[in-house]
């Protein structure tokens, strides 16, 4: 069995009984707190996964350095080697306000490229996976290639923050060219929209990391792009605005953008 | 069995029904046309839809009026006797870009007053319902009143229009207030989310008496409040600014957009 398939293989089990894991802490009351913003919530639930995520990872594969969202893995500086991104959590906001519509993530990259790339859309039961040059997955059945339509041909997903605030108001505009926006209020659930073809581009003016990485892998896996808003190279290690997007459509929201 | 029995049994007959058409005609391809604008959809399935189901109310109530969104209703001027306001597709262009997330929508009003709404998410399976002093029900069973939050203490869900439009900077404010926003695309869907508790308010610039009528029946049920932007009475013979909200939500919202 190669690196990648016995990572494949653990990854799966892993996400599934992280899931448990959060399904069974509904019933109990969760601990929540305030991170950076008021709407910037952590839950002990988050910590635990991603505890326990960390050190399984840690446990077979001793080598290999980890990017998390709550702080369990290492202070990296750079990209060598083999990194892993854990996001416990994505869509925190929905789990405390919803408990609904929030996902497991995982991304596994060597040197800087994205190998394989894990999203678990827990309430629905659907585990979104791809590794780099075998396609993208869902719950083990190819997934079919989404259509690579323009701007004003689909949906847009964004982020609450690109809604709200002054700075966004070009991003609103560009937004406003396509057939109309969508929200969930997860980077995870709305790549997998991207996926299916529900939106033809995710724009988010905050992503971090762990938020960015997985998707990237399956979003490149179809031939779709993942960029900063001003359309270079998303940077995973520090937050980027940033763009993922058929082709068509990435190229009219960068122009747009440049201009 | 009363009027009202009589409509709640044939309603949820006639709205599954409607719902097995829509699916059947997802694997035929869809004539699709522009309304008002190029995102203003309808497609032969809304009209189909609308047609047959205002010719089963014509054939069991002779003496009610129908207002519907494709045009075989009622040309109405009043809301005097028993209108019947009907969606056969709410979310039209989450079925034409996405094949999900709209609903079938049918309200029941007694000389203006509302007194039974039904809103079936079709992909879901979830039919939610409400008779006017009975509660609100989904597939039968009785949905929990959700809390009764502030504006700070939730998510809020929007349209598109009021993402994208200069005019409606004031309400991207006070969305700013809550804990994040959230976009289905769905009137029908949007109201779910409300009675499920998932979002603390539903803010739309446009929404016309068919996208309003039956969700009003079920959100004045748990004791929410709607009404247009600035707190007046919706208008069932025309289009809306439309708030549908917790009450300590609304007093906010409202007291917001009358500085």
């Amino acid at each position: 069995m190669s690196t990648v398939q016995k990572r494949d293989k653990l990854i799966k089990q892993w996400i599934k009984e992280a899931a448990e894991s959060i399904e069974l802490a509904k019933e109990e009351s969760l601990k929540v707190e305030e991170k950076s913003a008021r709407n910037d919530l952590v839950t002990n639930m988050d910590k635990e996964i991603e505890e326990e995520l960390t050190n399984k990872i840690r446990a077979e594969f001793p080598e290999d350095r980890i990017c998390g969202e709550e702080g369990f893995g290492d202070d990296l500086k750079d990209l060598k080697g083999t990194v892993w991104f854990v996001d416990p959590i994505d869509g925190t906001l929905n789990y405390v306000l919803q408990q609904e519509n929030f996902a497991v993530m995982v991304g596994v990259y060597e040197d800087g490229v994205g190998v394989q790339g894990y999203i678990y859309d827990v309430c629905k039961d659907k585990l979104y996976h791809a590794i780099k040059g075998m396609g993208v997955y869902c719950n083990g059945q190819p997934v079919k290639s989404p259509e690579n339509k323009s701007l004003s041909a689909g949906l847009v997903a964004t982020n609450s923050q690109l809604m709200t605030q002054d700075q966004f108001a070009e991003y609103r505009k560009i937004a406003g060219k396509s057939m109309g926006v969508r929200m969930l209020g997860s980077a995870g659930l709305e790549i997998i929209e991207l996926l299916k073809g529900n939106v033809i581009a995710y724009m988010a003016s905050k992503l971090s990391p762990w938020d960015i990485a997985p998707g990237k892998v399956m979003i490149e896996e179809v031939g779709f792009k993942v960029s900063q808003f001003d359309g270079s190279e998303v940077d995973l290690l520090n937050r980027n605005k940033t763009i993922f997007s058929t082709v068509k459509a990435f190229d009219e929201i960068v122009t747009a953008n440049s201009k």
